[in-house]
């Protein structure tokens, strides 16, 4: 089940995938698991297990055809289901996230920003709009978008949420230190730097 | 044992912190997890579960002492034991990173930025220093900081990471889209916004 898969395992992936990209086509042709494990300095076992998420069948003595394991990883991480998502806040954290370049490589395609800063809304940044906040709703549910990243100040994260979610937001990336309240069947995953910062300190 | 309490609870700490800072001093003089629980939309038995975290002690009929409570939370988030750290990288993330107000009521100080651009080196962003990159190592021995956001390209995270090990730091809060490699002792928490965007846009 995709949904099943280890969040440091879903982070690896892209990372092997930038390794076989980088090798010289059809040279080698078949690579093993060990292989790709020593080049990367990572453990054989944890690289067959992270590899056996995607449909790629590495053979005992052979390893795994490159070009098929590319494919395998490619289509897992949804190259070919790419999520649209919106960023909510071009702020310092929003303006970050629209010049991130990775997101690709996770099948997701940021397509747009919203901002109530009159000197941000109407540019460009990175080939991708910034609307006003005011259109927010509308754009959300012309572009059918169900991915939103919320990025806006503490004080109107909640208010800025509920719209996202009458607008037909199904799951939040939420940067704001705040537990956002949503209704069933909205999912909500926190980034919340200063208690992660936190639990780090306490560990020392 | 501090180490143990969950992230959820932590991150409601300073919640209920700003609460009951927020009443009028004396009035009332106690207060109950259930008006707690009620003026902040959460339910009872987890408000009592988050602050049997702290010292506190509510009271059957009375509820807590809200001074107490205050102090007592306080004390808990480290108020009294600040936790200095540095940002590495001063772009984007970590620019937005250095204007946060928040990380006080966790107990953390930033103490300063580095950055390799020689238009932020020198400068001060909210009375924070910019350093030049080549000063880390120096400074945050100078500072004895033991915790560390690296916030800097994912190309040069490794060799970022490896410079403040070996200067020190213990506990690093990465944003680099990469597994970093540190010796045992030395903790990372993993800040990857595109692999939890992929995660949410998985359980679509």
């Amino acid at each position: 089940m995709r949904n099943e898969i280890p969040e440091i395992s879903l982070r690896r992936l892209p990372v092997y995938l930038n390794y076989l990209k980088s090798l010289p086509i059809g040279n080698p042709k078949n690579i093993s698991s060990g292989a790709i494990a020593k080049a990367l300095k990572l453990g054989e076992v944890l690289v067959r297990k992270d590899l056996a998420y995607t449909t790629a069948i590495g053979k005992p003595k052979t390893g795994y055809e490159v070009v098929a394991l590319i494919r395998a990883i490619e289509e897992y991480l949804c190259f070919y289901s790419v999520s649209n998502a919106v960023i909510v806040g071009a702020g310092g954290i929003g303006m970050a996230l629209m010049s991130y370049k990775g997101f690709s490589n996770y099948g997701i395609n940021i397509v747009a920003a919203f901002d109530n800063d009159q000197d941000k809304i109407g540019t460009m940044i990175e080939d991708k709009p910034v609307y006003a906040i005011e259109d927010m709703s509308k754009r959300v549910m012309e572009y059918e978008v169900k991915l939103a990243v919320l990025c806006v100040p503490v004080e109107v994260a909640q208010s800025v949420a509920d719209v996202l979610v009458d607008s037909g937001v199904k799951a939040i990336l939420n940067f704001a230190p705040i537990q956002l309240r949503v209704p069933d069947g909205v999912k909500v995953r926190d980034m919340d730097v200063a208690a992660n910062l936190a639990l780090l300190a306490r560990e020392l």
